[in-house]
């Protein structure tokens, strides 16, 4: 009689999805294309290819609701899962939240301020929008990027062809778009849920550093006026409502003298909503599987004051960290990769001071005093 | 490169150990007697007798380390393993727990008050122990009983016959001790952690409710002067440094006059630590399998004030508490069975007011008003 849940992507977030759905009784069945996914450690795993039709009706079969860890899955895969099974977020939101233009366009449609942005269809386009932009700017991919994959940065109207050359293979496949450079002081982003009924609840915003285009640090609740949190928490309600959003999405902003950007939103639960494992009363993963079963939406409130370090490429040798009170280990499973994501600590203090000793010991600890370091500058 | 750990037994603490570990970038490997053991959802099954030689050495070829959830594993299956792989806590510990003639002479070695108790190996033995002891008391079995199963309270001298006739049997096989009753005040538990190294590290002390044998709430920390909590505290770090043991073990306690009396020990992760999932810097789970693998400890500190409320037989619904804000909902994925523990859930909250708003609010909505009615009084 027990629910299964059916994970399209079988990488960490499907893993800590099911670490936090087994405490509400549910099974889970993943889907991935290769063998080793590492949620595969805990939950059975259907390997096959996306779009191999054979797999998806073996998956449809076995799950009694669908929903992703990743939201590049070909659109026509999720649209027949649709017709057999409920999906959460639906198709038609995630091909909007997949697309660069579209989501911007949306968000523009909303009253949502965004950077500057261009379609690129032809190199000629490409000459118009830079123009039209201006630089520095940002040629990326509309769809597939992550990360900072697909993107190239433009200092001047020189670097045209050098971008041109390495992005317009793409452009008449998953499409270009040019962003204009946004000089921001914070990045920020609000982590948010949408219940089947349109209930819709969202984190204290975070604020998050990136590193070679990765997230490196978040910390939460962000230092917000309670005018910028409403506003940020208001822009996220917006795009939910429109697209009838059923489950945890991210909404990335920059914050730029005061004023908020939507940069773009992640259709799904966001690393930078990690910290709400231990941070808040429920976490992102538990509320996404609420929302997706139509369960009561968990409390987002937070517990204390948060702050994530991402391990990319290799774990730092965890043992050094353990013993510090309020420091919680993640590890994926994952062989070490560059660029990869392989584990992620969160630091939860009662007061910013505890925080920061915690993030000063960890630092130090772990040889990370570089990651560290603009979090402590953001603790003031 | 990873480390499997193997646990003997598959329900619902294993279960839970292997979600705690997780993060840790653990693998587990359960071994039971049952194909539904209900860890099996989550982490691989070897399923077998305990006594299968041919099991347990593949068992132990594939871990890198035993532990148990499941204290009544045949002796020379624990020491057989224990050639084979490190085994914690180890045989002689666990022989010394499992037996509540040996563990009560032990306490009484150590300085600990115990009720009184006495060996009772025939049945001219029980009625020398009754004239020593007096009545009420209860006949148990050395070893092998647990949830108030193999017991049999005798309220005079006539029921000397009707207790042989329902445990005598039993006298020449598990052996059985007789133990004076005990008019206490209050229950309590101390849950404890010793790591390889002999750091010893404690929970607050919980207060514990029964109901028909079965633990059916806990509230940590119990409201205790800080001269009875070190005292009991104590207690703990004698018994596990008696044994040198290793790993999680809970210290049954009454609590008479302000006194306290050791009723029992058991050998690993305790239903009445199940509140430090949520309700401590470290859960009991997680801090065992640091232990087991000589990894340092995690702060045993308590996050705000926590109550437990167990589910016996069958799960309430669900849907009315989720919505509850510090209410964690923690589903065993079994099937319904009279007396069988199916689930808890852990209400978490900053100060007696809001626990008490939550367990009033959960016993209401979940239709268990009378089970949570004890802990309010004691909340006062």
């Amino acid at each position: 009689m027990s629910t299964t849940v059916g994970i399209l992507g079988g990488g960490q977030l499907a893993r800590m999805l099911a670490l936090s759905g087994a405490p509400l009784g549910l099974r889970f069945l993943v889907m991935d294309t290769v063998a080793d996914a590492c949620a595969a450690q805990f939950v059975p795993l259907l390997q096959a290819d996306y779009t191999d039709q054979h797999a998806l009706a073996e998956f449809a079969s076995k799950v009694d609701v669908v929903t992703f860890d990743f939201e590049n899955v070909p659109a026509e895969s999720g649209q027949w899962l649709a017709s057999q099974r409920p999906v959460f977020p639906s198709p038609r939101a995630l091909a909007v939240a997949q697309d660069r233009l579209a989501e911007k366009t949306l968000f523009n449609e909303l009253g949502i301020a965004t950077p500057r942005f261009s379609a690129v269809l032809s190199r000629a386009d490409l000459e118009r929008a830079l123009c039209d932009i201006g630089t520095p700017c940002i040629l990326k991919t509309r769809r597939l990027g992550y990360d900072g994959k697909g993107q190239f940065r433009l200092k001047s109207e020189a670097d045209a062809d050098a971008a041109w050359a390495a992005l317009g293979g793409q452009a008449e496949t998953v499409g270009l778009i040019l962003e204009g450079f946004v000089a921001f002081q914070r990045e920020l982003s609000v982590v948010a849920v949408r219940g089947r009924d349109g209930e819709f609840r969202a984190w204290p915003i975070t604020q998050n550093w990136h590193h070679h285009g990765i997230l490196s640090a978040s910390l939460a609740p962000a230092n917000c006026s309670e005018a910028l949190s409403a506003t940020a928490l208001q822009h996220a309600k917006s795009v939910a409502d429109a697209l009838q959003y059923v489950g945890v999405f991210a909404l990335e902003l920059f914050e730029r003298d005061g004023e908020l950007l939507a940069n773009e939103m992640a259709p799904r639960v966001h690393n930078s909503g990690h910290w709400t494992i231990e941070g808040a009363e429920c976490s992102q993963f538990e509320n996404h599987l609420r929302a997706v079963l139509g369960l009561p939406l968990g409390s987002t409130d937070a517990r204390g004051l948060s702050c994530m370090l991402n391990w990319v490429g290799e774990l730092p040798d965890a043992r050094g960290a353990l013993s510090i009170a309020g420091l919680h280990w993640h590890d994926y499973g994952k062989s070490p990769r560059e660029g990869r994501k392989v584990g992620h600590a969160t630091c939860v203090g009662d007061s910013m001071a505890a925080l920061r000793r915690q993030l000063e010991e960890a630092g130090r600890r772990l040889g990370r005093e570089a990651q560290v370091a603009p979090v402590l500058a953001a603790l003031g």
